[in-house]
C-alpha cells in the first residue's frame, strides 16, 4: 500500500475490509442485517421513550450513525444505535434544560449527539483512549446496575398507566407510591402480559421452540424476535379492544420518511450548560463499545483500535446530529445477535440502516395503535439483565477498595443521577488508587535456602546475616511515595543498630520519577552520614538508564549490584574490619 | 502514661516534650526566640505589604498562630507565620472579593485564614495527609519558582515608586512598562541602595564580619539581622531628609497595640467564592511547612507526624483568624534561622510570639516614618532565593514527564496566576501518572547463564527455549492497565507459534486489583482455547493472598510457582509429547 493508502486504512477501516468484499461474505451481512432490523425497530422507539424524545427520533439515530460507523469503525461486528444507558443520561442532560417533548428538549438532544461526536473525535485523534481506563470494572458495574435499576424503575408507570417522575431513585418510588391509586386498568391488562411474554421469550421460549423440534439457530433468531410479537400482538389488541378511547397510552401518529438534515445549536449559553453531560455520554459510551467490540473481536481472534474507535463513534454520532437523533454508540446485545447471526464486516450495519430507514419510510403508520406499555416492556427486560447482583459479594471478598468504589458508585447514581454517579465513581476509585500507590508494601527479604532467591522474611523462613539489611521496595518510587520511602528505609534502619550496609532491592521498582530520585538521594545522605553503605540490587534496564543520566550513581556511598544474590554473598562477607571485598567490582554497575 | 495521657500527647505534644523541660532548654529558646524576633519584624511587615494589608497585620499573624502552635505542632524548631507564597495567593484570592486597603478585603484576609485552618484540621482529623502528595516536586519548586518571580515582579514599582499592577506576570510587565515614566528618584535613591545592601548582606556580610575578626556563629547571626539594619538606616534617612514631603511612600501611622478579637466571617456567598482557594493556600501551605519540618526534624534525628502537623498548622491559622491576623505557615528562612540560633522546643516560637507582641505595643510608632521601598527590598531578596533556574535543565535530563509538569506549572503560573497554577499543576502531573501507568513496561526474560536470574532478552544475553515465554510485567495490575495486559500478552503469544507454556513473572506485580484480576481471567481463558499453558511466577505474598480468595487459581489452566527459575525448569523439560512432570508439583501455589 502507498502511504496514503495506509494513512487512509487506518482512519478509514472500510478500505482495509472492502478489498476482500465478495458473494459470500454479502450474503452473511444481509442475513444479519435482516435480523438486527427487526430487533432494532422495537428497541429504537423503546430507548428514545426512555431518552423522552418522540419515538421516531430512535429510528433516526439508528439510520445515519450505522452507516458512517461502517465507513470509520474497527470493529467488524459492533451494531451501533440508541442505548439504554445513554437514552437515561440524555434524558437527565436535556431536562435540565427543558421539559420533555418541547422543540428545545429535542434542540438539547441533537446538540449532546454533536456535542459527544467532536469529543470523541478529538479524543481519537489526540490518542486519548487511554482516558477510558480511568473507568474501573467496578466502577462501570455499579454504574450499570444502577443504571438498569433507575431505568426500569422509570419504565413502571408506563406499565401500570400512571403519572409519575422523578430523577432519583427515591423521588421516582415516592412519585409511583403517590400515583397509585390512578391505575388504568386496561393499560395494565397490556404492560403485564406483555412483560411476562418478553420474560418468558428470554428464558423458556428457545427451549420450548427446539423441543418443538426447531433447530438451535432459527430457534435462537426466532427468540430474539420475540419483541416483535408483543408489538404485533399489542397493537392489535390495541385495534380490537379500542384501547385508545380507554386512556391507554398509544405512540400516535409518527410521521413517516427518512431523517430529516438538522443542525446542532451553535448557542455557546447551551453548549456551556451541556458540555460536561456530553463529556459524560461520551465517556461512557465509549467504554460500554470498546469492552463490546474487544470481546466479540476476540472470538474471531480480530483486533480493534480503541483510538480508531474514538474516531468511528465520534463520526457516528456527529452524523446522528446532523439526522435529527440523538447519542448513539455500540450497544451490547444487538452487536451479540449481529454477531450470532453471522455479520462478517460493517457492510451489515449498513445494510441495517438501509432496513431502519425502510421501517421509517413505511411502517410507522402501523405503529401508531401500539401501547406505549409494550415499549416500557421491552425496556424493563432489556435493563434489568443489566443490573448485576452478585458482583458486590464478589468484590468484598476480594478487594475493599474496589468494593467501595462499586458500592459509591452504585449509591450516589440512585441517589443523585447517573452524571454525578460517573463522577463520584471515577473520583472514589482515583482517590483509593492513589491512597493505595501512597503508602506501598515493602518487605525486608533473606535467601531462601539453597537458592538465589530472596523472600520475606516475615512469610518464608530464610537466611539473612545482622550486618546487611535487605529491603524489597514494592512499588515505582514516583512522587506518590518518595516521602514514604524515607521514612520506611530510615526507620527500618533505626531498628537494627548494627546494620552496616542497606541493600535496596528494586526488582519491583519500574519507574523512579524526579520525586524519588531526590527520596534516594535523601536516603544516601541519611545513611552516609551514620557510616551505612547503600546499594541497589536489580535495578531495571529502563531504570538504570534514567539514573545513569543524573549524579545520583557517583555519589551513591555504595555499590549497583546486578542480582540481589551477588549483592547479598558480596555485603554479608564484610565482617566490618577490613574494607569490602573490591575485586572486579568497581564502583557503579556490575 | 494513662490512655487519656497518650491521646493528650498525641494531639497536644507539648505534654511530651513539657515534662522535660528545664533551665538549660530554656536558655537556648530564649535566645533563639530573640534572634527569630528581630527578624521576623521586618519580614512581617513586609508580607503584609505583599498581601495588600495594612503592615500590622503582619505583626498580628505573627503572634497567637505562634503561640498556638507551640501547643499542637510536632515539629521542635519549626517557626510559623506569614510567608511570601501565602502572601500573594492571600492577595490574589481576596483581590478577587474587594479592592485591596478596604475593609471587606481585610475580612477575606481573615476569612481566608479561618476557612484554610478549618480544613487543615479535618484533613488531619481524618488523618488524609497524603493528599499533599499529589504536588509533586517538580510541581511544588515549579509554582515556588514562578511565585517568587511574581512576587519579586510585584515589588519593583515600590523600589522606583510608581504605581502599578497586574495579576499575572505579562500583565505587571506591561504595567510597569507603562508606570516608568513616573519614577520617583527620591524613592529610588532609597529602594536602590537598600535592595543592593540586602543583597550583599546575604551574600558578602558574614565573610566581612569573620575577616574582622568575628566568630562564625554571632557573624551568622548579625548577618541574619541584615533587614532590621537597613530598616533603621532608611527610617534615619526618612527623617533626616524629610522624604514623606517628596512623595517617598512610607508605613505611615501604626495603631500600636495588642491583636484585636476579630470573627471570621459566615457569609455564606463570601465562603463559596473563598473556599476553592482556601483549599489551595491550605495545601501549599501544608507542603512548604511539612518539608521545611522534615527536613530540619531529620539534622537532629527527630521526628514529625504530619497528620498532626495538619492539625498543628490548622490551630494555628484558626488562632490567626481570630486575632485578625491571615494565613500562616512554617517558613524555611525564619524556621531555619530558629534551628541554627538553637532552639529546642516549640517554646522557642512562643518565646518569639512575645517578643512580636511587645514590638506591635511598644515599637510602632517608631516604624511609621519606614520607607515601604524597604520593605519591597526585603521582598525582594528574600524571594529571588527561591527561584530556581537549574532546575529544569536537571528534570529535562532525567524525566520528560517531570520536565512536562515543571514547566507547565511554571507558564500556569506566571500567565493565569498563582491558583491556575497549583491547579494545572497537580492536574498534569496527576495525568501524565495515569497515562504512564495505563502503558507500563514488560520484558521478555531469559536465564542469565549460570545463575537463577532472569533478565530482558533484548539487553542481555540470556538462555531461553522457544516453547516457553517468559513474560516479566513490570507494573501492578490495576484497572489503569488491565486492558494493556491482555493485548501485549496475546500479540506476544501471536507472534510466537510453537509457545506451549506462557509464565507471567510477577515479581514486579504489587497488587492486582478487580479490574486486573479480571483480565487475568480473560487471559486465561484465551491461552486455554489456544491450548497453551498459562502460569505464574515469584507471586508476593500478600497478592497470593488475595487471589486465594477467589476461583481465578482453581480454573488456572497451569501452575503458580515460587521461582521463575523453577517454573522455567520444569516447563522448558516438557517436550510436548508427554504431560508436564507432575512429581511434587500439585496444582497451585508450589
Amino acid at each position: 500500500m502507498t502511504k496514503a493508502g495506509e494513512l487512509l486504512a487506518r482512519y478509514m477501516p472500510i478500505f482495509e475490509w472492502g478489498r476482500s468484499y465478495d458473494r459470500t461474505v454479502l450474503t452473511s451481512d444481509l442475513t444479519a442485517a435482516v435480523i438486527v432490523t427487526i430487533m432494532l425497530i422495537p428497541q429504537s422507539l423503546a430507548y428514545a421513550l426512555l431518552a423522552g424524545l418522540p419515538p421516531i427520533v430512535g429510528l433516526y439515530a439508528s439510520i445515519l450513525p450505522l452507516v458512517v460507523y461502517a465507513l470509520f469503525g474497527t470493529s467488524r461486528t459492533l451494531a451501533v444505535g440508541p442505548v439504554a444507558v445513554l437514552s437515561l443520561m440524555t434524558a437527565s442532560a436535556a431536562g435540565t434544560v427543558a421539559a420533555q417533548r418541547t422543540a428545545e428538549y429535542l434542540e438539547a438532544a441533537i446538540t449532546l449527539a454533536a456535542l459527544s461526536g467532536v469529543m470523541l473525535t478529538v479524543l481519537g485523534l489526540l490518542r486519548l483512549g487511554f482516558l477510558a481506563n480511568l473507568l474501573s470494572h467496578p466502577v462501570i458495574s455499579g454504574f450499570i446496575t444502577a443504571s438498569g435499576i433507575l431505568i426500569a424503575t422509570s419504565q413502571v408507570k408506563h406499565i401500570i398507566g400512571v403519572s409519575a417522575g422523578g430523577d432519583n431513585w427515591p423521588e421516582m418510588l415516592g412519585s409511583l407510591a403517590v400515583a397509585i391509586g390512578g391505575i388504568n386498568i386496561w393499560t395494565l391488562a397490556i404492560g403485564v402480559p406483555a412483560l411476562a411474554f418478553l420474560f418468558w421469550v428470554r428464558s423458556g421460549f428457545k427451549a420450548t421452540l427446539m423441543r418443538l423440534g426447531v433447530p438451535p439457530r432459527p430457534a435462537d433468531i426466532t427468540a430474539k424476535a420475540g419483541p416483535v410479537i408483543a408489538v404485533v400482538l399489542t397493537i392489535l389488541a390495541a385495534i380490537a379492544f379500542d384501547l385508545e378511547k380507554k386512556n391507554v397510552a398509544l405512540v400516535g401518529e409518527i410521521p413517516s420518511g427518512l431523517p430529516p438534515f438538522a443542525v446542532p445549536s451553535t448557542d455557546l449559553a447551551l453548549i456551556e450548560q451541556l458540555w460536561v453531560p456530553a463529556l459524560l455520554i461520551s465517556i461512557i459510551g465509549f467504554v460500554e463499545s470498546v469492552s463490546v467490540a474487544q470481546t466479540l473481536a476476540a472470538k474471531r481472534r480480530q483486533r480493534i483500535s480503541p483510538d480508531q474507535e474514538l474516531v468511528g463513534l465520534g463520526a457516528s454520532n456527529i452524523a446522528s446530529a446532523f439526522s435529527g437523533g440523538y447519542p448513539v454508540t455500540g450497544g451490547f446485545a444487538r452487536s451479540a445477535v449481529n454477531f450470532d447471526a453471522g455479520a462478517q464486516t460493517p457492510a451489515a450495519g449498513a445494510f441495517t440502516a438501509g432496513g431502519i430507514a425502510l421501517a421509517s419510510l413505511f411502517l410507522t403508520p402501523l405503529l401508531a395503535s401500539l401501547p406505549i406499555a409494550t415499549l416500557a416492556a421491552t425496556i424493563i427486560v432489556a435493563v434489568l439483565s443489566l443490573v448485576d447482583l452478585k458482583t458486590p459479594a464478589q468484590l468484598w471478598r476480594y478487594s475493599k477498595a474496589d468494593f467501595a468504589a462499586h458500592i459509591a458508585t452504585i449509591a450516589i447514581t440512585l441517589i443523585y443521577g447517573v452524571e454525578m454517579g460517573v463522577i463520584a465513581g471515577v473520583t472514589v476509585g482515583l482517590l483509593l488508587y492513589l491512597w493505595r500507590a501512597s503508602r506501598p508494601h515493602a518487605a525486608i527479604v533473606g535467601r531462601v535456602p539453597e537458592t538465589e532467591h530472596f523472600r520475606n522474611v516475615e512469610r518464608h523462613s530464610v537466611f539473612t546475616v545482622p550486618h546487611v539489611l535487605s529491603i524489597r521496595i514494592d512499588e515505582s518510587l514516583t512522587y506518590l511515595n518518595a516521602r514514604w520511602l524515607e521514612e520506611y528505609v530510615l526507620e527500618r534502619v533505626a531498628d537494627q543498630p548494627e546494620v552496616r550496609h542497606v541493600i535496596l532491592m528494586c526488582s519491583a521498582v519500574n519507574e523512579i520519577d524526579a520525586s524519588g530520585l531526590e527520596s534516594l538521594e535523601a536516603i544516601n545522605h541519611r545513611l552516609l552520614d551514620a557510616g551505612i553503605g547503600m546499594h541497589l540490587s536489580e535495578v531495571k534496564g529502563p531504570v538504570m538508564d534514567r539514573l545513569k543520566r543524573t549524579h545520583f550513581l557517583d555519589e551513591l556511598n555504595g555499590r549497583v549490584y546486578l542480582s540481589q544474590n551477588r549483592a547479598f554473598r558480596e555485603l554479608s562477607r564484610d565482617d566490618g574490619k577490613t574494607a569490602p571485598p573490591a575485586d572486579d567490582l568497581a564502583r557503579g554497575m556490575i
